[in-house]
């Protein structure tokens, strides 16, 4: 079936290669407003984002993933925070970051940038806390690594609908 | 910005009225690939699907939540699980299933459906594996409701993104 999104969603790959381009602010808040309009369980909106470009920031979060030449070479990194003190249930705030984070991805694909989401990092989030200057009351769901795709040649794979589907009644 | 994409990510509605016309089998499927194509935590894809269209099975459903009546108003219910044997992090895992929900929503507006992730059905997530016949291996994650929206008049609103964005550095 054809459709945009569709094609979109089908698309989209990890891209974990960045040229050195810049990303404009324009886009970054973009992504982030696409974001804030995944649904969330009683519209209780639990996301915070921090933007981070800085270079001596990327380097010290670098330092706290076995991935730390993506973070390196992204030109920018948002970190995905759900805030403590505005979640109702565990796993539904879980799973509207989830939606938070996969409509950031696409939006990014949509602006022509390419988008990895990294969770290798949340062994750390301490300490990324810490260097963001965060209280405890923000949980780290994921790092989105951001930049213009250096190459498209990132292949992926799906085990088959039938697998997966466990029943039609 | 302007892209097909961003547009259908800020104009999805959850949807809880439909007609009666029927959802078909091509579109059901398409929806669950949608969401078999989110990104999850080491590719592990611990999503399973089960598709209910059967008329006693829903009202079934609707008897284990507050939102019988949209439940028995859909044409099509996909009920979304995690395969406990497939999982390798709770909250990895449960922001998959948020992502790979988020697929499908966007893919039922895509393919002129209307969709809402009905949530509040988990408190009876042991019934509901009772009646669907499956076994515990499979931890309810949402049930989608799907159906041709009655009509669009759905209203939602977000927080200003400088609400949400704690920093830029």
């Amino acid at each position: 079936m054809n459709s945009p999104v569709l094609e979109a969603i089908y698309k989209r790959r990890s891209i974990r290669e960045f040229n050195v381009r810049g990303i404009s602010l324009e886009k970054l808040h973009e992504i982030v407003k696409a974001g804030i309009w995944a649904p969330s369980g009683l519209n209780n909106q639990p996301w915070r984002f921090v933007i981070i470009q800085d270079s001596s920031f990327k380097e010290k979060l670098a330092g706290q993933t076995h991935y730390g030449h993506i973070v390196r070479g992204a030109n920018a990194l948002i970190a995905v925070y759900l805030a403590k003190d505005e979640m109702y249930d565990a796993v539904k705030d879980h799973q509207s970051a989830g939606a938070c984070i996969q409509n950031m991805l696409l939006a990014a694909e949509a602006l022509d940038l390419g988008a990895v989401w990294l969770g290798q990092i949340l062994k750390n989030k301490d300490a990324v806390n810490s260097i963001l200057g965060l209280s405890d009351n923000f949980d780290l769901m994921a790092v989105v690594a951001l930049g213009y795709p250096l190459h498209h040649n990132q292949k992926s794979k799906r085990k088959k609908l039938s697998e997966l589907l466990l029943r039609h009644i």
